[in-house]
């Protein structure tokens, strides 16, 4: 039995009052590894973006908008877990300044300047000692090479790569690499199932 | 009985493959608009962006992902309407340049270039002909002036001007201005009694 907690969903990063910069992830392979992980008998936290989707009964969830929410309330919740799995797709990108009204149209170009967001699995991974990381990656080419660089750059033991196709989907194909380079997981279908793989996995390498 | 066009939802315009552009409007203005019409005895078309709220049975829905889209199909199905209800949140800046991949992050800004979409209502409201337009003001300050100067610029026979706080919200508090600045009606509740009020406005000044 493992304490885990689970990162889901998009994460938006307003440029003012009303709009905002975000992705089309649903929360729904969060909520297939959450159901997996319950399945199996663990406690589960999720801490999740805005999603229309429900999370199963019995795992505790932390709704947040932004990425510095999610890292914030992910690294709380990480002390407590022996686990991480970043499923989460969190907005990677966040506007130098946000304007605090809504900005008034002028026929003019805007010029938003972007700056990238803190990593979340990447925070986490860094300083996660004894505890194990899962990463995620979605990539839209070389999937397996920038999945390892990714799992590498981010201190995961495993990383599940998938295609754009995944988002907001309600299927998956996913591999799961290890630190060596090693594919110990190629698992496709309804995100359920692909979640409940993807737990198998984590439970025979990572969960003593 | 009238042909009545509603536009509902918030639209997308994409970076790259994966981040875009949007807001938070839900559709749930544009749900109760269609079913206090539908009530009337209207018929009624919806374009909607990407949304979660189901509109009701017996009205078309038509769609979209972005607002060039949603203009292409409210032009087209203008054509065949005697008004139109400007409900949605069309995403009104898009990137110069779209992405075909995922933007890699680098570590360094990003300098994104945006550009103002097609205005929806403004693009019908110029060439309504005998046709009438009502539009949606979402203002975070001066909403009366500011909806008074959009009812004009976007050739709309009525504005209903409401605060950032609608947004994503379940209730709604708005005012109904006509052309010479009247306030016509001053409606808060739900959204369906809130589209009620609105479409009963409507009726009155701009149906026979």
């Amino acid at each position: 039995m493992a304490r885990i907690l689970i990162t889901s969903g998009p994460t938006r990063q307003y440029i003012d009052a009303v709009r905002y910069l975000t992705n089309a992830s649903s929360g729904r392979m969060g909520r297939g590894l959450a159901l997996a992980a319950l399945e199996l008998g663990h406690e589960v936290t999720v801490v999740t973006g805005p999603v229309e989707v429900e999370y199963p009964e019995g795992c505790r969830v932390v709704p947040v908008v932004s990425t510095e929410e999610m890292l914030e309330a992910a690294t709380a919740e990480f002390e407590l877990c022996d686990g991480l799995i970043g499923a989460a797709a969190p907005c990677d990108y966040r506007p130098v300044r946000i304007e605090p009204g809504k900005i008034a149209k002028t026929g003019e170009p805007l010029e938003l300047r972007l700056v990238e967001t803190a990593d979340v699995v990447a925070t986490l991974g860094a300083k996660k000692g004894g505890r194990w990381v899962v990463g995620f990656a979605l990539e839209s080419e070389d999937h397996r090479l920038r999945a390892l660089a990714k799992l590498e750059r981010k201190h995961c033991d495993l990383m599940v790569s998938n295609g754009v196709a995944a988002m907001n989907s309600l299927e998956n194909e996913v591999e799961v690499l290890t630190p060596d380079g090693q594919v110990v997981g190629q698992i496709s279908g309804p995100k359920d199932e692909v979640a409940r793989g993807i737990l198998a996995v984590i439970a025979e390498r990572l969960i003593r």
